[in-house]
């Protein structure tokens, strides 16, 4: 175990690498700290126009006529285009990496046919010789609306006498209709093992709560951007910023009934995602608008049509029951969870329920989860999806059973915590997995085993756990006379996986880092990719980018052989980057890739996978909190992170995803919530008024590598993106509770409510 | 034998392509007309600055000093630079595709150091906010002179007694020094076959003649344009007008020594470049610039810095003299060439040796060429480098012995044409080449039967001769969901090869042209590939897409027994583009392509191949013309080219290369010409005095498509791009000399040159 800085990595298994587990400089670090970097507002085409949406300015309504004449005749404008001008895709499902989309809903947030569900949803959009004109054209255009009742809350809106939102849906169970539509219930989610109903009975101890979390963003720095270019044979490129070029380019060619092959997207270097930069919003309309304009259009949103208007977490109410015995062993669990979809179904509840007893061995189960459409933006991806909100409810029952067992909560945890061979309630039996590891890395470490030393302080742990998604990557490789690779890959980057990909080839082929020159390309330009999302890329991609670099050794060989004249069989590649051959012949990667010109074709292969998904990520995470007895406010006064990577690459930029995730569960847990007035207009749309945490609001992320191998990866990768941001809230939650001799149930733990729960203590 | 609109093609084989041989839209067509197309100079960076090159307003001289302070100190001027900026290559030479280039001289081409060459020899540059400001610092740079005599004429710069432009230059011999220097003459060639002298001594005729031909430019449409980015990190990304790519990557990696690998070339579309855009001279200025403003740089030629400074081809000199016996059989050769050079040395020279007798059998041969520096601009490739001049010269050679012996010239010619076995004086025997074919082709057309029907009209008939070249190909293909293919290419389209390539994709798959989007990538993006250039990327990156072709044949065989769960080797594709399997079981391309991403990784291949070079180029034109006896403007009346292209793959894009080469060897026949004053100071650097033909000043071009097919092509391809501008200037002479009954020996056959002949021949 090295320690310095609070980062430690403790290693389960005994490999021995290169360039993995080194911290090289990344690739494309200069550009970013030097202002290089071309981001999607970057992008600049000769005639380019700028496009502004215009978005609702009610919650819910009927939307009775749009006049864009008035807007279209204001000179300088281009084009306007409305709901009407994108084809209807019917009853239309795409397939997007794992999941399915409902077309008409997907349409539909991008530009509202005949209803709005949300304030911001995008009504029509204007393409004008620059911004100015394009907002003020916006202005002209006359929408007449008819106004309906408004449903925020979750529980609300699954009332029968709540306000429907959308005619066409109907309650769905695993693909089945369990209710007749129109409802707010798009999905029931049912996952059980074991009786539990039985095992309560027997339980020796029960404990039941309830839990409500906020809707909250993603908050990436970089607000969406698109620029669209409609070719004049109907093919079209578009610059965006996104998580995953080929995936917008599906929902292009499916909303907009153009064959994939001819839309191409470009990826710009993206400023954060989170799961938020996944859907299409304003790429279908920069396409439209160019088409109609014959111009290339840039749609930039801002940070208020961002929070108003893109795809937050959503907001969910949980309940929770555990069982156990006297001797402390879980026996029963309950859940359910009612997590709101937005205005369109498709909210993250069933990864929520998949998740929320997961680190957990608990032979008897029952999980029941909801979709339930509510007048808020259509919710999407944040950072493991929906298991964040689980988390937080799972954990405090967690905490409160160990309490009333008087078992000290962390080895209550070690001693229920899922391992190799246990079983989910959702089927999966686990392989070997580093829960445990994690436990008791937080459990051996110097924070845990320090003292807190004042009043109101208070210290608490959780776990979390998400999955690893495997999917489809493909990069191509070529060897340069330089003695560097080529690395083309088709996934963004977003955390640092340029780096962590040529340091797997560096790794695969002996040569350094720096040798390798990684390089995110246009959909037309490698591949498919799947989204960067779910925690793959390092992981998936990583395997792609180990099979190229096999290809490449056996090419490198078979040109020596070429050289020397001998059976290629005759030749070996060495670990050390060296070709050896017959009588004591030995030659360089560098110098054997000097002579690839001169001697015959170039070296350039590709390798595609479609990678396992059989890895899972856990963390667990420790926090000291003191919190201020006269304002509610909490201080973090120290915070830990330890999570199960598998192989750190890097772990410079695996400890950055734990601090990351920890910051942004930090914000989840303490601050950040969308403010709805009782009409549905949102009263904090901007980063003054949500709340996010900044470098004032935290301690050093004080991180714990836990290395156990994954055997489906070449280097025992782990995904490591995601896990991090499950413990904060509830972690924050059980350090407030040890403070405050208090609970909490509600997210955000802010000011107020924490004082709320102080000042019923003290009454 | 098909016919229309003055076009044919007469095939001499009997394959049968469903693609191949159909005229599809091309697939970049619709950007070139809608102006969606980005050139180079649509580049916009942000904070992008421009760059402006100072010129040598003299032809020959040292530079005494250079005082940059006053430019640097202009308000808007982030950098200047010159000569001092580059690195000193020593002696070191880099192989640039086939060729070797002294890149102490390439170096000193881009900025000259301590002396200038030519008049627009760049001296330094600037960067500043915008284009007036770079021109106003450029003016306050203050320069030095100490001029010397300026030599322009290639036997005025031979002689002993020539001022002397370079110090270092030696003569060399096929790599061994015959005369230490300094001196002009750079390179002397020398080849051999049979014995000349001997069998001149035999010949029943012999006829010697002397030539002067012009410089002339490639008068591309688009002059040269390169932004340049210089990241913190020490790597650049170039985003230029070239016709290689990856030879721009190397030349930059030489000249400015960083590896190539952190250099990223972005070929731009491209204007023409007929071989003037292959050596760099805006790039690394551009990317120094860069270096030292920290900015993004752009720098953009005028059409005069286009004409005083890039590479036209080289005036020369060349004196032929054949022999044949009495039977009419050409039994000697015996030629001497010398090209200018311009001021550093590397004029095309040693092909015009390898060409002027390639077009027939002659048993004993001498040829010598000399490469000789000028004080003009360096000369470079321009569409056939070198065989032009050649042809010129031989071919009126050849038509005087033909009248001498009173045989039909074109008669002569087929009588003494190469053909399958001939021996060329390089001592390449031939394989089956279609010489014969095309000059029977010319001799069985309407045209040539047809009778001239006025005063003072003529007919010519002349051959040419160009090698094919073949170098390094790879390309990448990837299916995609919506059955579509993406063929990713490394190779600049300048001819229509993103169709051509597409069109091999789609014969080898068995589907269409448009479901192939053929995309032209940056050098990160694809492996290695040599210059679009020697005729090759429809032969050589063809024969690359073919063998990526059959790979994705067989991944799709393995993904369809994947899905039908039997064997491989039961499954077959059929050349309709379906699969069949055992049971029955017929699959197509499309449903097949549909099922990728849902049944494991995506299928996308790379092909490298280092194409042959065995295919040789033959191409005969037909000219009908009428002289004015009392001008000597000489007006073209009818002219059909008829060439063996081996297959045309897309047979209007072949006719294109056809009559786009018949055109420039038209204009440099007839008026084309650098006219410099005695100072070394080109008087015509615009294009209103540096006349190129238009459209009013020609005939429609008839086309004869001969299809003598290449067995080293999967379709029978050979090169095309190239030889038709061989026999245009020979054509003309002839039918010139048919007219006025002179043959003329000084290129441009310019209405005072023939009118000179005119008065002379009735005086």
């Amino acid at each position: 175990m090295s320690e310095s800085n609070g980062s430690a990595i403790l290693k389960h298994h005994d490999n021995k690498y290169r360039v993995v587990g080194t911290r090289p400089v990344r690739h494309d670090g200069a550009d970013k700290v030097t202002g290089r970097a071309e981001y999607g507002a970057d992008v600049r085409l000769t005639g380019m126009l700028q496009g502004f949406i215009l978005r609702s300015p009610i919650a819910h309504g009927n939307i009775l006529s749009i006049d864009t004449t008035e807007a279209e005749n204001l000179p300088g404008v281009h084009a306007v285009i409305t709901g009407a001008d994108l084809p209807d895709p019917g009853d239309r499902v795409a397939q997007l990496g794992e999941g399915a989309v409902n077309l008409r809903h997907l349409s539909a947030n991008v530009l509202a046919k005949g209803k709005v569900l949300y304030q911001g949803h995008a009504i029509a959009a204007v393409a004008a010789d620059n911004i100015h004109i394009a907002e003020e054209a916006a202005k002209l255009i006359k929408v007449e609306f008819e106004s309906l009742p408004v449903v925020l809350n979750v529980l609300e809106a699954m009332k029968s006498e709540a306000p429907v939102l959308n005619d066409d849906v109907q309650t769905v169970e695993f693909g089945e209709v369990i209710a007749e539509g129109p409802t707010n219930v798009a999905a029931k989610f049912l996952y059980e093992q074991g009786d539990a109903s039985a095992a309560f009975e027997k339980a020796d101890i029960v404990i039941e709560r309830e839990f409500r979390t906020a809707t909250v963003h993603q908050g990436y720095i970089e607000p969406h951007t698109s620029t669209a270019l409609w070719h004049g044979d109907g093919r079209c490129t578009v610059w965006t910023s996104t998580q995953g070029a080929f995936t917008v380019r599906q929902q292009l060619a499916e909303l907009l009934e153009i064959p994939l092959t001819w839309i191409k997207v470009v990826p710009t270097e993206i400023g954060g995602g989170f799961g938020g930069k996944i859907a299409v919003y304003e790429q279908p309309v920069a396409v439209l608008l160019s088409k109609k304009s014959a111009r290339p259009v840039q749609v930039t949103m801002s940070r208020t049509d961002v929070l108003q208007a893109t795809g937050p977490t959503p907001g969910s109410y949980i309940k929770v029951k555990l069982g156990a015995d006297s001797n402390g062993k879980l026996v029963a669990g309950e859940a359910y969870l009612a997590y709101e979809a937005g205005g369109f179904p498709g909210s993250p509840v069933n990864p929520g329920c998949m998740c929320i007893f997961s680190c957990y061995d608990i032979p008897n189960a029952h999980i029941e989860g909801y979709d339930v459409c509510v007048n808020k933006p259509r919710t999407n991806a944040y950072r493991a999806p929906g298991a964040t909100n689980a988390a937080f409810a799972m954990e405090a029952v967690i905490d409160e059973i160990a309490e009333k067992l008087d078992i000290e909560p962390l080895q209550f945890r070690i001693n229920n915590a899922a391992k190799e061979g246990t079983r989910r309630p959702d089927g999966v039996v686990y392989p070997k997995v580093g829960l445990i590891e994690c436990l008791e890395a937080i459990q051996n470490s110097e924070h845990f085993k320090s003292k807190l030393d004042g009043p109101n302080q208070g210290r608490g742990v959780a776990c979390g756990f998400w999955f690893n998604v495997g999917l489809k990557s493909s990069v191509t490789v070529s060897v340069n006379t330089d003695g560097k690779v080529s690395l083309i890959e088709g996934s963004t980057d977003i955390g640092g996986t340029r780096a962590s990909l040529a340091m797997q080839l560096a790794e695969t082929l002996g040569i350094t880092a720096e040798d390798v020159q990684p390089i995110v390309v246009d959909t037309d330009s490698v591949g498919y990719n799947d989204i960067t999302g779910g925690s793959r890329v390092t992981f998936a991609t990583g395997i792609a980018v180990c099979q190229a670099g096999v290809k490449i050794r056996d090419l490198m060989c078979e040109r020596a052989a070429r050289i020397w004249e001998c059976e290629v069989n005759e030749v070996r590649y060495e670990d050390d980057a060296h070709v050896t051959g017959p009588d004591g012949k030995r030659i360089s990667f560098q110098d054997l890739a000097s002579k690839i010109v001169e001697t015959g074709e170039s070296i350039t292969v590709s390798a595609s996978v479609n990678a396992p998904a059989n890895s899972n990520a856990f963390s667990v995470h420790c926090a000291d909190v003191e919190v201020d007895p006269e304002t509610g406010k909490v201080t973090i006064l120290r915070y830990t992170s330890a999570q199960d990577v598998g192989t750190a690459i890097h772990p410079a930029y695996v400890e950055g995803q734990m601090q990351g995730g920890a910051v942004q569960g930090i914000g989840w847990g303490l601050n950040e919530e969308y403010v709805y007035n009782k009409d549905g207009i949102l009263m904090n749309a901007n980063f003054l008024d949500y709340r996010m945490p900044t470098c004032y609001d935290l301690p050093n992320i004080e991180t714990i590598i836990v290395e156990v191998h994954n055997p489906d990866h070449p280097f025992g990768v782990r995904g490591v993106g995601e896990v991090p941001i499950c413990p904060p809230p509830a972690t924050l939650n059980a350090a407030i509770s040890n403070a405050i001799g208090q609970h909490m149930y509600e997210l955000p733990m802010s000011p107020p409510k924490v004082l709320h729960e102080i000042l019923k203590n003290s009454n």
